[in-house]
């Protein structure tokens, strides 16, 4: 039996959006199935030809909602989503099944009874690659394989854009019209993306495709700036939250907006056994921050982490398919004091824990000593590295000091050695900065990091306006997409202040889906600009419920129309409910065009040529009035 | 006897900001005193010191909200606002007062006894310059006559920053640490904004300083890219809304949150009497569209419109003290064709009416050929003119294109025109502009116009967010601010869908405050991160009320605090509720700080020192790792 399907307390949001269905594409390398979304949408009617009647073809978009918005398949959170990429992994023979967990306090946690109402039933067995063997894309990629996690990608990038340009047959030189961006990569392919230049990128170590071979439920997707923007929500499980279906429903609604990655930055008692039930009913890769865990295993107290807890920690969350790790590497010894006289100091969680404890025992940062250590661990799972900007600037006042400077060339150095493993890497990256000292960031970034894909938060504009900090962030964001970071860690309105709730949550990934898109525009990624386009015609020609549906949130845009003009038949009206049926200067428009042809003017070329004649003599005027 | 202070329906909102009061600094040239709002901050407690305190010096913000929060002024919507500027004009001795209203309109409406209820009861007679003279704040600039408006503008623009660092002793190092922006204007003077320098800068036609002589209860503010950026908010009258105090408090509102100008669209038939209950109640300047009004007069048939009709629009509201005029003189018949092939067609209102009137006719728009008669109205009343933009773009894909930029063409004209009859002038842009074709706006507008001030109405960067145009704009409006716009008119998120509401009105204002303070900050404006640096300091040392109280919407960030963590215990604890105790990053860098300084690294220099010898050793090691 099917799961319900709209939104109530506890339960998962499935309903589809509107005018809306799931597609799924054929690959022609490997047997996969790329799902999309296609929004329907209606005629063109011209006015004052009756009847007259031009089709619109239906718009394809990038869907990161999973299996969730498609009401064909039967989804129980208790059992978790369909294995998508089970076959795929296990038909490259280079994983073995374990017999069971491998970390200490996995298994404790699975001997200790009284957590059996919390555990998730259908828990399988982790795999581990083989002796020898390392199981990530980059590694594949680097002997020349195009694995089906790359065709996927390259198909879901595309977005089915080439195909829909065609079947608007003509239309295409307007709705397919594009400003040429001038920034996007040199490398990138005209128009259409093939699954042998998502190869190149990752093994070039420019893109990451973060999926732990144990979390085959998760949907491909890439990470590089010469694919389209991704962005990133936190979620994290609060005290009073009891439900399990409320803990997974964050992910759930986290992805209907646009997450392309969920961060899963929970606390307190039980985060092993919510870790699994999100990971198992998640369409989109899991990030997290182990040192968080691994300090709730010291009750919090920094100075008594050690390289063998955090050790464990990571096989524990790498065995449960957490598919990249934030690791502050790059937080050594030397450059805490740069910190000392900063107005914010250190204002990064996973930063200033081991700041404490190197501090606390006057040695390096163990993330650092062992990183050679974390990296064998990492491949056995292909989980990908994301390393973390622990020193990031957390006021205007502190942008671009030597202190995050100097971590940044450090994460550049700890790139060198994952790459050495074959281990997918992104750079963490700031915080706050003001709009004329953003260009540095990436330009450092690109220069130390050998164009490893940039992972920025925000960052923030300006600190005078919480309650905002999604806004003063999206600015930042935008700017920072355009000019190559890969992936944008949103920001709620609720930073600095409090705990985002699902409002919050769905606030900060819509602003940050615009930050993305206007990044892809500027750096005119292939057929970025066509919903754009599709939108703006069916707002000139008033149709509304298309512009809704096209729209990145439906439900606002239509609820914000039918505030001022609640009757269905304003749907259909053809003025603005701002202006009136004299005002509206979309209605003027069209009655310039009409006039214009029943006068002759049919033609652009005629029009001037008619209007030309006419003005000139008003330009002579005109010209003689400025004499 | 005073007003009600609290909101309510229909009342003015007068509520000072909490633990704030308005402070007068008086002049050194003129009898002026400048309103400017102090905001008092707590003390800093040192942990582990016992008792130890810092005082925190208040913080000089600019204030926009007028006298309606000075609650030692008494204030009857009614009477309207004390005329701060009515000696200031008269001591010009270059006005004279007429003996009633000149404008046909104007008479009829006095005329017709059953609009006394409707009617302000104290309208005084108007003032028009004495033949022959021109009361123009760039005719006096020329002259070299700096005005008190100039001088009021000096001590506004500076906020006290300089006696406020002066007062840090020391550690303005901190707080006043600034990164320098990198496009200020060249002729900015370094740190301190004199009387001759505003009145070089409007003399020069790269400010303006709208203020009609009928519009004396107006602070006088400037628009220029060599200060503050600023922001205007449109507002009109509902059907529905019925009491005038409505009508006012519309602007009240929208200048309390920060609107450095308003401009009134109001519609329908009583817009000649509500229009003088704003401007008599509006201590910022006041703008229209007076084509709105003349349609009005024509029942909507934009063919009926003639130039007598509108001069004598012009005058009728220049009499009553509108402050600024936008006038669509730059939609030239034969720019007409060059948008037929949009995508959005003409999206300016007024762009579109005038085009309708030009094929209706076959005529050159009376706007043009009418130019320097519309110079002559200007001039005698000192109403700027901003040149519309009628043909801006309503679509990404219609960005940069010809009709653009020819009608951008013809603007630069103009100006030339308006500023040989000194009359102040700035220049309406787009509109929908995808990032990267940002920058060009700017260039070109600064090339044609000669520099003359920019106005921009965002621009929005992607056009797939309805709901959410004021965030889609806002990019487009902080960049475009930094690159040189001098004001962003706002966009609420009720553009395209509906007409905005008080809440919709509110987050327009503050997403558009957080634009042109990010511009002041990228732009390195004296001063402009001062306050930054402050709310930073109260964030990072747990002073919740001053973050509070130093933000943009102190109620918004209170009650977003609130939600989470709402006992006032709270307002004081020294973590963030995001967090809890172990994890507050804060927090702990605190620890670090009080860790180091326990050890003898009180100071950076010997923290460096000492971490230094510690940390060679690890970097050694570090280093034979990746050997």
């Amino acid at each position: 039996m099917k799961t319900e399907k709209t939104p109530e307390a506890g339960a998962i949001t499935r309903t589809p959006f509107p005018n809306s269905r799931k597609i799924y594409v054929k690959g022609e390398i490997h047997d996969i199935s790329v799902a999309m979304r296609e929004i329907s949408l209606t005629d063109t009617r011209h006015h004052g030809r009756l009847g007259a009647a031009e089709k619109n073809a239906p718009v394809t978009v990038y869907d990161t909602s999973g299996p969730f918005t498609d009401p064909n398949i039967d989804i129980d959170v208790k059992k978790g989503l369909p294995a998508l990429r089970a076959e795929w992994i296990r038909n490259r023979q280079d994983v073995e099944e374990l017999p069971g967990i491998s970390s200490a306090y996995g298994k404790q946690r699975l001997s200790d009874t009284s957590l059996d109402h919390l555990r998730f039933a259908h828990i399988s067995k982790p795999l581990r690659a083989l002796p020898g063997q390392n199981v990530s894309q980059l590694h594949y990629a680097k002997k020349g394989i195009i694995t089906a996690e790359m065709e996927y990608i390259a198909i879901r990038e595309n977005q089915r854009i080439d195909q829909q340009m065609a079947e608007l047959n003509g239309k295409a030189g307007t709705l397919g019209h594009q400003h040429a961006g001038h920034s996007f990569g040199a490398n990138t392919p005209k128009g259409h993306i093939t699954p042998e230049f998502v190869r190149q990128e990752i093994a070039a170590g420019r893109a990451v495709l973060p999926n732990n071979i144990n979390h085959p439920e998760s949907e491909p997707m890439i990470i590089g700036r010469n694919f389209l923007v991704k962005i990133n929500a936190n979620i994290g499980n609060s005290a009073v939250s009891s439900s399990i279906e409320e803990e997974v429903e964050k992910a759930v609604w986290a992805c209907r907006w646009g997450a392309d990655t969920i961060m899963d930055l929970s606390t307190g008692k039980n985060i092993h056994e919510t870790r699994e039930w999100i990971i198992r009913n998640s369409p989109v890769p899991i990030g997290t921050v182990p040192i968080y865990q691994a300090l709730e295993k010291v009750n919090g107290k920094a100075e008594d982490l050690t390289w063998e807890l955090f050790r464990d920690t990571l096989i524990e969350q790498a065995e449960q398919g957490v598919d990249y790790f934030t690791i502050h590497a790059g937080v050594l010894l030397r450059y805490i004091p740069l910190t000392a006289k900063r107005i914010t100091g250190i204002v990064s969680r996973g930063g200033s824990i081991m700041a404490k404890w190197c501090l606390a025992h006057h040695k390096e940062n163990f993330l650092y000593t062992h990183f050679e250590d974390i990296c064998e661990i990492m491949k056995a799972y292909d989980v990908a590295f994301s390393l973390g900007d622990g020193l990031r600037p957390g006021s205007i006042a502190d942008a671009n000091d030597a202190a995050q400077f100097a971590e940044l060339e450090t994460l550049g150095e700890l790139t060198k050695i994952a790459w050495k493993h074959d281990i997918q890497t992104i750079i963490e990256g700031p915080g706050h900065v003001p709009m004329h000292l953003i260009k540095e960031n990436m330009e450092k970034q690109l220069e130390h990091c050998q164009e490893a894909p940039f992972y920025t938060l925000g960052p923030l504009t300006t600190d005078i306006a919480p309650g905002y900090d999604h806004i003063t962030s999206a600015i930042g964001a935008a700017m920072i997409g355009w000019f190559g970071t890969a992936m944008l860690c949103y920001v709620t309105p609720k930073e600095h202040l409090g705990l985002p709730n699902k409002k919050d949550v769905k606030d900060g990934v819509i602003t940050y889906k615009i930050a993305a898109h206007a990044a892809d525009l500027a750096k005119g990624h292939p057929g970025a600009q066509y919903r754009d386009n599709a939108l703006s015609k069916a707002r000139f020609e008033f149709r509304w419920e298309d512009q809704f549906n096209l729209s990145l949130d439906p439900d606002t845009a239509k609820e914000f129309h039918d505030e001022t003009l609640p009757a269905e038949g304003a749907k259909i009206a053809h003025f603005c409910s701002m202006c009136g049926p004299n005002f509206c200067s979309m209605k003027i428009t069209q009655d310039v065009r009409e006039y214009a042809e029943s006068n002759g003017f049919g033609e652009e070329e005629a029009i001037s040529e008619g209007m030309l004649a006419k003005s000139r003599e008003f330009t002579s005027k005109g010209s003689e009035i400025y004499l």
